[in-house]
């Protein structure tokens, strides 16, 4: 933000008048314009807080779209332990990230590889490094061990889950950040400008196509991996069958969530929206940056979506709300890493191709009998890599010299004539954070799998984990009441043979509760 | 705005001293206010953005509450289907929009009746035209295909149903828009000063009760006229017979996230909110507006809900949720034309008489033995229609004359003293709008009935859609696992015979899945 | 906000030149000074009206929050009966608040206990009460009332629920929350300077854990005692039997959605977010303290969260997301008090306390046999009363001179250095609330016990609320068409029975529906 600049000793002899009567006037005046140079800057506090604040809001919303969109996609009897893991990431991560994780991310100045500061919030607020930064990044970091916990749906010890999801959050998650994200990083593209960039360009994810959702794919992918399959997801035969989860509202409802969420996620990482692109006083700013972000964001999903619609009505022969859904975050996926810097016209592109890139994943999914239940590595791995390599294509010159400000010259999209820098830069992402995140969580799930801390026993996975280990079913629909001196179990029909809505032991007539 | 205005020829000769040092002393000072002019612009764009982006986002947020309440109101066998076609509203209206939508909305300058510009967000950003602009605007053109789509809820072809929602959204709906809300719209109270106002005052349509309430229902109505009613919706002695939706659950969340939703929609309609109405510095200003808009929105809800909540008690003898839900929208639809105009007591008025709009259309409807499974065409035409009448009789003048500026004396409510011209204006936008949407709708619903494409057939609808068309059961609470050898879907109890979770075929032993 | 102060007559003098002259340049220097100074007024406008109107929508969000929460808690029988109390609560709520809630609450000049302004928004706007202002208060007073919903859920008349509900929201709370928010409240901490405060200090509730959350928990509390807990919630044997609710998906739902909601009830009770701490142009300023405000509300709830994983996990040897849900809940109550007066790390042990305050006092419910379905007494009752005499224990000198300004030397928390005073105060509120609370509602409850308007029937109870008086079961999951000529009631499985999708009399052939 250019301010008004008012110099008393510019000013002054202009005055003409006896001198030291013209330095006191033109003192007094520029005192005046220094003071609506401070106004304006408290007013870009106000502003950009509250920009930042409700965007992190949204984001925080994504959490729930993740707890109902996994919820919808299991089967009813494992609701109860998806819901909790999501309410954890959320919870656990509040501390661990509190505590450590955001100084391994954003505390500068660091090493590059990682950052040694702001534990337990020290030294906040700081310039640049205020509260609303912290619980932003904070929303961002329960974002990957939410999709993480997809992968291994249904049927993973619950143990297991709190041991990788505080490793993943509190250290592997907060340390791909910094690389990217922090001024600091070895890869950032923002790094001073007496650093050099990693091929002269540094990595452009904007929002974090790699950092979050690359990141996360990988974990569930090594976690799947290792767990294998659930049981009867793949006959005798081979042959994939659909385990399908047990609610569509639930998967309609989390999708939207996270649609709504996005647009916290992807114009929230401008972080500050009152910034003249110049000249000031004209149309050109952060403003409309940050409204065309949303737009390549939007555009991207929704193309993502048709495609989806009509490529699977042409292999399946029905048209499928649940694929039309994962078709639309694969999109957001993509677009996350160069929403920023791309036209929204490039934004269809990228969308177009993310829905095939799912559609191929999964196909190849079910060839090797890969078995995860939300599509998880697929969408987010899968259509995350893409949109690295998407932004690496299109980025357009004019976009990322303005959103990057301070080294003119950037390169940009490959495809826009700005050579291969940044796609090189981009691949090398793409490989440090698989080398990355496999070197730390797949040896973290293999050691669990061998001490035999990972996997529930097959007699918890058919009576399925919230009867075995959450304490009952996530739904009681019977509405037999136990005044009646009845055991509601015995009549409720279906699914609630286990559990009804009395918890009453033959024998004793009744179990205590809590007391 | 009125910025800081220092003039240098004004200024000069009062500093007196030699001619040239006061030129430039003057000058040198009114540069540093005109400095402090243009940041206060950029100011503007950052809190205007702000503004707008986050009303967009809960814009948005209808189309979820759309989802839920659409969901929830019809039968479970058709969710998939009709959530399908909520989250296709967004996703194909946002190409639409893109790709021409918004041109023939608001593409300026234009003839009075269709915008040409704009097409694939072609020169924007310009003044007044911005992305976050655009993105609203295609929030709102997504709304009426929304209200549509549950007219004819539970009996329509896919196909017909992306055949009329792309008319809908990309052109029927676009051009109204025009009509009414650009600056060039023949009927818009927004022309420019030197182009006449249709009975000198145009129509006032604030936040669509005419454009998109009205539009949606209508479209609706010819629909569900064309297609006849439900099976089984009225007996052999041609009694009404109540089809329950199968969650009164997801119509409140669908309901509240609607509410929750409208403050987007109505408040947010102002498009900007640092504006003030003068003198600068008082408590006057578009941020007061804004707020009292929210309120008359809330009241307005508030009085049809809690009038549904009693009028229906005498009616019917019990207290029904999803009556006073209805009336709480009804009210909602109703104050959307003149939320910005009104006061807070003519609000309660609004929505007081709205309920009994509804509670009578809907007796209207059962008796003529029309069925419109979400009472949309009830809904949001005729409480939208009411809305359109209120304005014209309650609208204050003082407030007409700071949200419409720049023309004084304007016309205003009849019953205010305003006069008989605004109620003229919005009697014809109801017949245009009527017209309009009948003669290019009522056509292409009638196109596709007799070349068979309209309605499914019988047997489909008996086993319901999801299962005929879109892949299954939107709900499997069935806990039985295929692991076990047996055929989950034969000993799933009740509406799971046809969906367990599991799709096996008895003859093969198992469907392959996208393999 | 400290705008320049261009003093004319400060200033001609420094010009020299001619008397006249110099004045007269002075003046016209001064005078645009003024006019930026205005501007400056305007945009504080605006920004801190956006910055409230949207934390208003969140506040709005936490009754769906309430409604998703409640629904899930209840045995489906009664699924429309507390979702209709919680639209109403918001419906009814904002005619009440309009007419005299707000008036009650904020209307001054007052006598210190009861405002006496401002009923129907008469003289609003004015400086200090503009209509987002009022909107934001309302948001706040139906959550009262939502809380003591749940108390008494499953087993009240609806005629009773409108009673007291009504005079709840629209007598009990506005006149507490006067006492302690309204400048002119007998125990604010913000009276005029030339007022003496309570204790010399006045009580710090900075958004509510007693004024709203302690009100409303023990409005539940006496609903409870007086209805008795629900049949069937203790056996013969005296012991406790858990009436679980329907649906963990609604609860889980719920939760995040009151948690999103929590973000405008903390953070959003700054008001507004454009002051500066001093000196201007700094990092210090009230966008800081809001953004702290969000980080203690969330470490206290997530640190709660997990608090109460491990000590239920200990107690039941099972992992409940339920109560882990519950939980949470409880550390936002408790943190609701001091939200911005303490620092993040005892935020965390204001959660940790919190987990154990719930825990413990359900089990003492448990023994005394005290049913309250969705634990709320015990949860907003409970929590909310540690809140506040937490907040009289770690309030920070800083930041409540900061939050609190114009009176320098407040006291603060007692474990901080700050005396015992502001405890004192803390402890009076909560007895005076107690008792007013008691004195009010409890006659209530009981009048409406003695003349049998209070408790439904044995019948109604066992039967549920929905079929005997919300015109049928909220969900209909059964597929049977009516079409078939088949009474699909009898042929649907389980809960189903009373209640199938089409409601046909058997000896008539059909229902009548509303003609």
């Amino acid at each position: 933000m250019s301010a008004p600049s008012c110099s008393a000793s510019e000013f002054a002899p202009l005055l003409g008048g006896a001198g030291n009567l013209s330095a006191a006037a033109a003192q007094y005046i520029c005192s005046q314009f220094d003071t609506v140079a401070l106004q304006f800057a408290d007013a870009a506090s106000a502003i950009d807080t509250t920009y930042l604040l409700f965007s992190t809001y949204l984001v925080f919303v994504m959490q729930l779209g993740f707890a109902m969109l996994c919820a919808g996609s299991v089967r009813a009897k494992n609701t109860m332990n998806i819901m909790l893991t999501n309410v954890l990431d959320a919870a656990a991560g509040a501390l661990f990230y509190y505590l450590f994780g955001f100084a391994f991310a954003f505390g500068t100045p660091s090493n590059g590889f990682i950052g040694r500061h702001f534990f337990g919030l020290k030294r906040v607020p700081e310039p640049g490094f205020d509260y609303s930064y912290f619980l932003y990044q904070w929303a961002f970091a329960i974002a990957a061990a939410g999709i993480t916990s997809g992968s291994i749906a249904e049927r993973t010890q619950f143990v297991a889950y709190l041991i990788y999801s505080s490793f993943l959050t509190g250290f592997v998650y907060p340390i791909i950040s910094h690389w990217f994200w922090s001024a600091d990083g070895w890869a950032s593209p923002s790094r001073p400008v007496n650093e050099s960039l990693l091929f002269r360009s540094g990595v452009i994810d904007f929002a974090g196509s790699g950092v979050v959702h690359l990141v996360g794919g990988i974990a569930g992918l090594w976690g799947a991996l290792i767990e294998g399959p659930r049981m009867g997801r793949f006959d005798d035969a081979g042959r994939s069958v659909a385990l399908r989860g047990h609610s569509a509202s639930l998967v309609v409802l989390g999708t939207f969530l996270l649609w709504f969420g996005w647009y916290g996620f992807n114009p929230g990482s401008f972080i500050t929206i009152y910034k003249s692109y110049g000249p000031i006083g004209s149309i050109h700013g952060q403003w409309s940056a940050v409204g065309r972000t949303a737009v390549t964001t939007t555009l991207a999903g929704c193309t993502a979506a048709l495609t989806t619609l009509f490529g699977k009505r042409l292999q399946t022969g029905h048209w499928n709300v649940i694929d039309v859904c994962n078709g639309l975050l694969g999109g957001f996926a993509a677009i996350t890493a160069g929403c920023s810097v791309v036209d929204p016209w490039a934004a269809v592109i990228c969308g177009f191709m993310a829905a095939w890139v799912l559609i191929g994943l999964n196909k190849l999914a079910a060839k090797v009998k890969f078995d995860d239940p939300l599509e998880a590595a697929q969408l987010h791995g899968g259509c995350g890599a893409w949109g690295i390599i998407f932004t690496a294509l299109f980025a357009r010159e004019k976009y990322v010299n303005e959103v990057y400000m301070g080294r003119p010259g950037r390169p940009y999209g490959l495809f826009m004539g700005g050579g291969g820098r940044l796609l090189g830069a981009h691949i090398v992402q793409i490989l440090v954070i698989a080398g990355w995140v496999s070197c730390t969580m797949g040896p973290l799930f293999y050691a669990l799998h061998l001490i035999g801390l990972l996997r529930i026993s097959p007699e918890d996975e058919m009576a399925g984990m919230d009867l075995t280990r959450h304490g009952g079913s996530a739904y009681v629909y019977d509405a037999e009441d136990p005044g009646r001196g009845k055991d509601g179990a015995t009549t409720a029909g279906g699914f609630m043979l286990k559990s009804a809505n009395v918890r009453v032991e033959p024998n004793s007539g009744a179990t205590t509760d809590q007391v």
